[in-house]
């Protein structure tokens, strides 16, 4: 019954965030919202890595988040810095999923653990179409 | 097999929100972080409404968020204004879930459904105790 | 020697902040950061109802910042209603200067005093080009 | 008349940023409010190697923010990292004033110049009080 534990060994992509000050809210840790960015900042940094670019970039096609989540395991304050574990988790034929786990650097203590739904979108006509082929099979490489 | 439609009626709380232009990013709109903070205003407005305080306000036992998810619907673009509507959805002995829609103003249409579960805490040891009966009775008038 | 007083009647256009919790930071009260936010929202409203768009709507003409400074007055802690008071206080060839008093709402009392300037840019060569008579007229309207 | 040329050798003290993706706002490059996270970022990072804390870490006198501002002087956008140059440009006797360059890493290129004057405070009167010897001393050494 009890949750799977989560390791390092199953995420084949990291990104290190260094948390600001100003990440923190009133209540003296860093604010729920600013998970959301760090995981942007990882995923960003992944589909760079495999050539994806989206509208911001002049792309015509390209991903369009529609489903986040975060689970909150550990209070995280400033100073702190985070490594943030990447994986794949489902490809759709429009969509693909992401898991992330944000570990604190250099230990096997997680943080948060978070999700992501990204469809493939045209942007023109704003509507999700078919991944490419190619796309799929690069993405596939980091499940 | 389809959703389940979301309709005003089914919020007893509401709270509004000016959509600011330096809440949207790169894409050009509203960024994926920032629902969480609109949730989070919604959500503290109520809780105050309830007299409700936490660790900010020197509180000894309050909420802490240990969950939150979006769907994201519709793209959000400046100017809008959003209506959030704020249910609460469960209560366990230690913690309450709340649902969140976010319709664009005076209008049926839904930009984002959003969801947290706050555990109720002990700031001075960081341990999760029972809800206090006042308190789960209040909340559950919000269901 | 003593500072002139800033009171409404200066300002010929107001802009209302809604302060969000999300605004306070660890010192539990609204960031340094947060007041550029304000005003930023302040001087686009202010611009949209002259009818003047920038890069993010696709206009090949229109404003960039170049600088931004702000007093700090008095601590903003949520929940609070700010009244921003915006002003032109200067119209050079290539650019103007806007002057921002962040007033708690309904009150004489100033939480900030803060002042922006924007060069007139052509986006496409990203140099700045003389203001348009009409916009010079417009905006001297508001000094 | 030229205003004076900004080098590295000018900075005593060092803070390195990250960009992330989420800094950019509509426009498509680093919102105008973020130079001054950055900059609060470098300037706690200074003052936490200095031992100087503040509320948000339980301190009874500490610093507090009178004023800031930032001149922009080249676009940033993701992916991008700031070298932040910290120095002491003057010590009242009850505040001190700090001036701050955002070089493009590893280049001699300026992307903004910050500014950020502080008030030695007594935060449970809210009174700026005089700056401690000792403080007044190590902050000298950063002019």
């Amino acid at each position: 019954m009890s949750k799977p534990i989560i390791t390092r060994a199953q995420f084949p992509f990291w990104h290190t965030i260094e948390v600001r000050w100003g990440d923190m809210d009133a209540m003296g840790h860093v604010n729920n919202a600013r998970y959301f960015t760090y995981c942007e900042a990882a995923r960003i940094a992944l589909l760079r890595q495999l050539d994806i670019r989206g509208r911001a970039e002049g792309s015509a096609f390209g991903p369009t988040l529609v489903a986040t989540s975060c689970e909150y395991k550990r209070e995280v304050r400033y100073p702190a810095t985070l490594d943030v574990g990447v994986r794949v988790t489902k490809l759709t034929e429009r969509s693909f999923a992401m898991e992330y786990a944000l570990f604190f650097h250099g230990t096997e203590e997680v943080a948060a653990v978070a999700s992501s739904v990204n469809a493939w979108v045209d942007y023109t006509v704003k509507k999700a179409v078919p991944l490419p082929d190619e796309l799929r099979e690069v993405l596939s490489r980091y499940q």
